[in-house]
């Protein structure tokens, strides 16, 4: 079999440069090239943004694993049976919080703007992209998967498909269930800033620790607010432990479901609009999945949607279905 | 030890005779009576009304488990070790959708009326009671404990003290986050007749089907809805999966923590108002205990709360704290 | 519908008085009287003792449960549905470590002759019983499926029919699986006194306390060692966590498994011989069942064998099969 | 910080040519060099040989993890702390069985004589190590842990110091434990090579499907028979799924516990023999443990022991504590 290979570059941000978060500005950013890179010198590639899902960073996409491939060793198969070949890029959004749903937030640090403005010029400046819009594409999986809704849907100008794979929607059902175990947790803990402390230090962490890690780092994203502790406005009045209308209102902004109306043109523009989820989803990212194909159906989108028997972790080899689409949309 | 004794009497109801659920109007109403009242034929005692919680009738206060008395054998050690003896009646409000949250609905029942005007008169007439509201208490876990509060909120000339263990309130915490599980589960199912048939169908009823039980149960209860299937208006659309705001605000109706506001003189009135909650419980009913309390004090109205490490399930070892409490609030 | 009664007889049992582990001498033992043993006075009924599981008393198959009928419920409906009538008694040989397995042991007491060689005759001198082997049936489920099936065995000149539901035999699988873990749990109690002192202290008794007081409970009953803690002879070495492999022999002893093959004559002898398992038994009794009948086909000893799709806990259901059964065989 | 770096070297080995079970005779081992390593051309190491646990294979020891840091980080790290430097070697002895247990077996491959004869020589050629058993040791957890302890007992010329990390031992609780469980899922898959075939086209593996898997590889390292279905004798038998005492006899010939009496004198003369457990071991490996440390207590063995409050999974943190003292013990 042909193989591609992986680069790891360690990119120096100038964008997350002293961010609130206190996390590095250097980021390890792995990009696969595919075999036929190495054998044309000319030649160019389309290229696909590949968003880890929370606690992920880019790299732990190549993670071994010897039942389910690593993503470039999954790249090299699907091209040996066919597909287009790509250019992947893996992008680290990693925060102290798990992740930074791709967004710019005063609570983590400019994450979007990290990825669209300078990671996709450098990727075009530093290797044979092809450095046009249709040629380029953003996929993930969960909050990976929310990451390429929203920047598909928001950077209409700078991707051209996107694969959404159990992405984060619907929050009342993905998110609004762990409210008030995250708030006892972070009750018991004695406030964020002791909770995150202790989180950290712990060797081992617990279901309930990550529970409430989520929580926390999706205040982090959707409703930074500076005066809190740690800048974060949480959904729930930590004294009373009763939710907060007006924090949920922000967080809703950010839902996909709820800017889909406001980005129809975006989401028909693309060349390809892929989404699957599992039908046991612990997420009940169905039911998002559902609620926004059927309004993507409702005003004609192009669209494809798949279903599949399982739940919401350890299924990348939803990739093989979704890599080759993006590769056929992108290469035309 | 002194022994009292359990009667249990066949009792014809005519407000729950031809209810829309289809349950039966005679049900079997177990009554406790205490030692001092086969040993002094004149002497009239105090009354307490024990409210099970979803999936039980009152004679699963009786059950024999080797290291958990049932109701009659604590009380009678309760008595022995001090206690104010007391006549305690447990109620069947069981529908075959696991409960009635004792309200009247068109979907189950009038089980609100059949408890007040219908079950307390008959308790009254038919054994020495002392027949008025400063010697009759309510009390309850768990949906019982709701049943405690809501009716004690409700019904101030009937019951003069009241005891909530675990109730249900804070509706968000404690009902929506099982909205998506619940609608996956119906949806499989086919419908809510044919998930209530598969369900009364299968021998071994598991997790999933109880939690989908429980939010069918409480839609029965607070927001029937003639014209749906079986007269029950779902917190989501069945179709679509999205949540119904407008039923939601009909649950929230029957939340004490918002009944409380304008319930607050019954309250005041109380000879005794105690509750507890675990601060592990599974269904989160502590943030929602611990809101009502906060409030009760704001509102400078006397109560007694405790909380207990402890969780939801298996915890009838807290009517060894409450109804001592009764027994003497009621006694005077 | 016909309707039998229980009384519920305070049975004060020379053989257990001053018994090793402290539990009471007089027991509450319900009795089931058939709707005909009213109707006609001088009618004589065939009779089954029922032994419950492990925690579980005999009144504790009178509990309520809305799904799933108490045995006096359930023997009404048979008889209505056509099965010939039966008395049942329900023994109480629970021990303060859960259970007596209904053998004889000096760390406990003398169980098995107490249930034979008393209450058979008390039973038979109080109520109008067929005071005959081939009238008189046992029966019961997990540790009272084995009583059911060892009794069986030992006594067939007492019992002239078995059934046995999911009942403990080929002890490495159902027992040995949980010797490190109960060994783990008894050395974190600091012993076996006071690990039943803590037990016996809890409110709330977890998932591990119980499974160590079961193989507490079985090394009560099997491997009694009276210079030992509480008189039990652990199979593990309490200091170095080590198997004890003398022990074991001595359980091995009680596995109705090994004590088939000299008992064959017995089982031969029977009216009624019936197995049942779920396939899911967590206790892997299947294994157990499926050997034994393996062994009763070689030796060609008529029985009855089911397999069911369901695990080992909430199956009273299957008493539907085997009473009507028993009822059947002991009638004629 | 100073930083090591990670070759990944495809090893071509004429030991797994044509191996049983028909992994690859190819394999990627990654090596670790200090920082030192580049930084003196002449300088020589010692090195020591990691073996990953079940399911793994070296490369896993670098895998991505936020909080956990990889093989290579970690040791970066502990030589900033002050650790002498080491050469890491990461051997890939997976076999499609999930593991070989680093022993030779009819049925998988010779991968002992692949580590010790090949690997070893191959590596002192290839890279600056101090290449005498002084200045080499062997290191692992949980399956890695069972194959450092029993390498360095058979090996002692090869390897001059270990550490065992959970490692398997006292095999009647870490494996037969297992066994009816696993007799379960194979019958219900239709015989070995099914189970492997079904096992291996699940997109998502189940927790009793890992749990068959590793009895069923144990079998395969254990008690190889070449009649057998893919030359595994199990040890039970799957017909009739009764344990099978030849078979158990042949796997306890593995147990290190066993081992040890026979080689006492191995372990005497190591610079180091390290050995942990966590206390809540959920394969019960803290008996193990200290029934190995109690007999080297008796035996008059130095070695070093620890307990720590953890389960089994997920102790890479373990390796902070061994890794330095193995550098030092085979540093002078």
């Amino acid at each position: 079999m042909r193989r591609g290979r992986v680069e790891i570059v360690a990119f120096d941000s100038d964008v997350l440069r002293g961010n609130a978060a206190g996390d590095p500005h250097q980021r390890r950013v792995p990009i696969y090239l595919p075999p036929g890179y190495d054998e044309d010198a000319q030649r160019r590639f389309p290229v696909v943004y590949v968003l880890t899902g929370f606690t992920g960073r880019g790299r732990m996409l190549l993670n071994d694993n010897p039942w389910s491939p690593s993503l470039d060793d999954r790249m090299d198969a699907l091209i040996a049976a066919g597909s287009p070949e790509l250019i992947l890029v893996m992008p680290d959004c990693f925060t102290r919080f798990g992740g930074s749903q791709y967004v710019d937030s005063s609570a983590t640090g400019r994450y979007e703007m990290h990825l669209v403005d300078e990671l996709v010029p450098w990727v075009d400046a530093r290797h044979r992209t092809l450095p046009a819009r249709e040629h380029r594409g953003i996929a993930g999986k969960s909050s990976g998967g929310f990451g390429a809704m929203r920047l598909g849907m928001l950077h209409a100008d700078v991707f051209g498909a996107l694969a959404c794979h159990s992405g984060d929607m619907l929050f009342e059902y993905c998110y609004q269930t762990d409210f008030p175990k995250a708030c006892s947790v972070l009750q018991a803990a004695g406030g964020v800033a002791r909770f995150l402390e202790a989180f950290e230090a712990k060797p081992q962490k617990g279901k309930d620790d990550f529970l409430a890690l989520n929580i926390l780092a999706m205040a982090a994203c959707y409703s930074p607010e500076p005066e809190a502790e740690l800048g974060i406005g949480l959904p729930f009045d930590l004294a009373t432990g009763l939710p907060r209308a007006d924090v949920w209102q922000r967080w809703l902004g950010f839902d996909p479901l709820r800017l889909l109306p406001t980005h129809a043109e975006a989401l028909r523009s693309l060349r390809l609009l892929y989404l699957d989820c599992g039908t046991k989803d612990e997420f009940h990212l169905h039911h998002g999945s559902r609620a926004f194909t059927a309004e993507l159906k409702r005003l004609g989108i192009r669209h494809r949607y798949e279903e599949f028997d399982d739940g919401h972790m350890n299924v990348p080899y939803r990739y093989d279905t979704s890599l080759p689409e993006l590769a056929k949309a992108l290469s035309t």
